[in-house]
């Protein structure tokens, strides 16, 4: 696997030009926002690294890097729920990517749900704030999960 | 302003619990997608501290932490440009929201876009990538930001 990013270079250049240049945090990441293709939900929030980041752009499917595990992971590589990336956009000062995917089996949520966002939070209200669930599970995890 | 979240507590109460208890990172920021209630379309990848999060439940309005400049604002505190809230979400870990917004004025970038993501990396093609403009601008950044 080989890849290379450009150089960065003024706000102006960044910003309106044509180079992939991505501002990778002390981590060495960028945030990755992944949306289902279809119905437009978020799916869940993630990083890549830049490993991460040129195989997701060479191969169009979704590779990520998990901070907890310390490693690069290929969405669906045990659950068998790949992410297959129909569009890529990278935001204004490049430390943002936008995936728009096609989400392979019930969903992309290790909980067991289609997305990671399932739950609500109620604005304007007053005393302590409680979640509220949207979306009901549409996979068994344990089952899904448990195989490796 | 006055708020408190809860506790953390194991990963099933995190993550099938009630209770809004934010993961906030080693900089105290959770990461905040917003994205257009009409279109669905992403407009922006921004991040938010304690104080920020609690304003936007309380208030209905974005309010975000900028690790450039250090500091809490509102969107569209200078440009006019606010964005009310239709709708929060958490996901699965609580380290990431999710908001649908309606975006007041013409825009969400700073660069003069609707979105943030005005521009696509193509997928699966040999050589340098070259970003590609799929957006365009949608009113003069000099003249709505110019003003403060």
């Amino acid at each position: 696997m080989t890849y290379s990013f450009s150089e960065r270079g003024s706000a102006q250049a960044v910003e309106e030009g044509r180079a992939l240049a991505p501002k990778f945090d002390a981590d060495g990441l960028v945030t990755c926002v992944a949306t289902d293709a279809a119905s437009g939900d978020v799916l869940m929030v993630a990083h890549m690294n830049a490993e991460a980041l040129a195989r997701t752009i060479e191969t169009g499917k979704a590779w990520y890097y998990s901070r907890s595990r310390r490693a690069l992971w290929r969405k669906g590589e045990s659950s068998g729920h790949v992410q297959r990336v129909v569009e890529m956009r990278i935001d204004c000062d490049q430390d943002a990517v936008w995936i728009k995917v096609e989400q392979a089996g019930a969903g992309a949520c290790h909980t067991g749900r289609r997305s990671c966002f399932y739950r609500t939070v109620p604005l304007k209200q007053a005393g302590a704030v409680k979640l509220e669930f949207a979306d009901e599970k549409t996979f068994d995890p344990g089952k899904v999960y448990g195989k490796s």
